[in-house]
């Protein structure tokens, strides 16, 4: 029986269901593991705020707010769950000089600092998926040619999307995600991709061995998802799904990749339009193992606790030497008007006879083939706005674009033409 | 960087690919993980045989027809895959005493021999879901009180229930998955259950330390599902698959046991009915994980010879000492007449006024309450039989037994009633 002892930097949902998790699956590890799990101290702002996580209440004399007594403790592993950058880049680099391992769920740390996130005593499954063990599997379990990694990583974002398939308009199901506590009283990072920006950022540099910041990536929110869309993507056999992608394309002869962070139509048996509610989900395609697909909770004290201490674990049993390596981001991502898709396309136009055809024209003008066209319900008077949806063959995001930029000049169309790349 | 020595026992179709993979893959490893792998030596019967997996030749110089060469060649791991029990465990034990780590996909060596399967320095993720990582994961990602797995575990069954879902019968199905090779040449032990209840047991003593033998649980094969199960299945809302279940139920107070493979009712819109072909899934349900769901390719050279290598790589950095420790079987195992579920019932009987009466009567009497009654069609003549089907509420199965066998001695019932489990 090897004892491992443990220090916590941060006391919030997360860590308070570690300590908690950690006492009550104590004589769990020591079987399973041979493994004596202590938690020795915890670093937090406040030594005199309650915490409690499901009745358990975290123990007083645990408490300290001085980053000493932690080093103090003789830690042989840190998890660090504050989750700023600069305080907790400066602890875990304070640790890691000191030999003590590091667990942390940091993606702002591990986005920004290319030191820690290269270091092999740093672990971070929970960074991405919470309870969904997506980072072990790809790095113990898929020794494989990665060419692909897509997932559903908000779980925010995909409430709201599912929520609004049952008919519910963006703004209602954004207030009940708040209220059922899947939404940050703020919750831009979520809404408008930054959340999975980051975590699709860290899963790329594990895969492809490429550094890639959030601010570099292709990044849309779902804000300006209407019903319309979610009822005629469905109409067309597709769900609209906040996907997070970092894939190898080839583009003109020379391998690149995509790495981007947006809304786009699924085909609606596919198992990303299955993931419902506030639930995470990756498909992981590799040259031998095919495609792997998990799915599970990515959120929440319970679940993203058990990532930390499978962390733990690995970090007390397993002895790593290598160093992951990253290339520079510019040879290698594609820009995004040059990816070929299939696309989804909204626009707003008056309806008389004739319509359609100058919209094709356009198009075709822009080397963009039309597959299917659907045109529901007519306004009342020939003036009033009726909704066109178009579903396009692959054709370059450069392309469509140009095709919609005319398309907005046409004097029969009546708003910004709205369009959304299909996933395939 | 460290070398690793690997030998081979066995080199069928996993055999060969796990060869080839291992050459192509060899950098990668070494970049990844600062391991050089290489393999010495390949225990084969026939020398001369040519053996090649995708145009990479397996060099002849590795083969050998002697065990003692195996050993002679030094190796750190040896990777077992004869598959057969006898040769098998007298090889992996003389590794074993030798201080050779063993990597291999015996599921009868698992099964029957618990000083094997115990050992901390044998691994074993390739004998469960081919290429997905079920026992990677459950070992060492959800440390947490894992209270079920259930998994679709046998592609070739899996293949022919949802090819039937196309309308085939099970006979047309069972050739066509016979044609493409994912059934073999007799595939009594994949229809029949006896394959998948194998990998039930494994995930039963890994998960709940019970030891317990596949000649120990019920065990149903897919035979005598027709076209007319899978279509009124269909319109109960539900699919059927051939499910692997180890689950936790609490029975008059006390804390059991059921473990078994059959063929049950799945929603039509949960994880389990969306796995189609010859796709493997699992989903693993823990207190504090909650549903965690892997699905991929459950065997095949490539995918399979992949969570091989993820064992020798994880053989090669792991240091464990801990023993799994099993409990008796005999006081946890639930019979499955005592397990309460939802039923689906099939019924052959004379078209005439006053024969569901009769049923219900039958059932009403055993305490199995009816929750629908589908019946479609009917005879040319009164006396040409019509099937009605039907879905209970939650009983006994011991109870919806007798309520069948009563109904079987009915005049107006023309076969032997057949039933299927609704999975909740």
């Amino acid at each position: 029986m090897r004892s491992v002892n443990i220090a916590i930097l941060g006391c919030g949902n997360v860590g308070k269901y570690v300590v908690k998790n950690l006492f009550e699956l104590r004589n769990f590890i020591k079987e399973k593991f041979s493994l004596d799990i202590n938690v020795k101290k915890i670093l937090v702002r406040d030594k005199q705020k309650e915490r409690i996580a499901e009745g358990f209440k975290i123990p007083q004399h645990l408490l300290t707010t001085h980053f000493s007594e932690i080093i103090d403790s003789s830690p042989d592993i840190v998890v660090e769950l504050i989750g700023d950058l600069e305080n907790s880049r400066t602890y875990i680099r304070e640790c890691l000089n000191r030999g003590i391992k590091v667990v942390t769920a940091n993606k702002l740390v591990l986005t920004f600092d290319d030191e820690i996130f290269q270091n092999p005593n740093v672990f971070f499954d929970a960074s991405v998926g919470g309870g969904i063990p997506i980072i072990r599997t790809i790095i113990n379990s898929v020794p494989d040619d990665i060419y692909e990694i897509t997932g559903i990583l908000n779980g925010t974002t995909n409430f709201i999307l599912s929520y609004m398939e049952e008919g519910k308009d963006f703004q209602e199901s954004l207030e009940l995600a708040k209220k059922l506590g899947y939404a940050e009283p703020d919750p831009s990072f979520d809404i408008n991709g930054t959340d999975a920006a980051q975590k699709i950022c860290i899963l790329s540099a594990l895969v492809f061995g490429v550094r890639v910041r959030p601010n570099e990536i292709l990044k849309e929110g779902i804000s300006f998802i209407t019903k319309l869309d979610i009822d005629f993507a469905r109409e067309f056999g597709y769900s609209i799904r906040s996907i997070a992608i970092s894939r190898k394309k080839n583009y003109e002869g020379e391998e690149k990749l995509e790495v981007a962070v947006y809304p786009a139509l699924v085909p609606s048996d596919s198992p990303l339009a299955q993931v419902k509610g506030n639930l995470n989900a990756a498909v992981i395609k590799g040259k031998r193992i095919g495609e792997l697909f998990l799915k599970g909770e990515g959120a929440g004290g319970n679940p993203t606790s058990i990532s930390i201490i499978a962390d733990i674990i690995e970090a007390s049993l397993t002895y790593r030497e290598s160093k992951k390596e990253f290339l520079a981001p510019n040879d290698k991502l594609i820009h995004h008007d040059m990816m070929v898709s299939k696309f989804y396309v909204r626009l707003s136009v008056v309806d008389n006879p004739g319509v359609l055809a100058k919209i094709a024209d356009s198009f075709g003008k822009n080397n963009v083939s039309i597959e299917s066209v659907l045109q529901k319900g007519r306004g009342i008077t020939i003036s009033e706005p009726v909704p066109i949806f178009i579903i396009t063959h692959e054709c370059l995001e450069r392309d469509i674009k140009r095709a919609l930029e005319e398309c907005s000049r046409l004097d029969v169309v009546l708003q910004t033409p709205f369009y959304l790349r299909i996933y395939q």
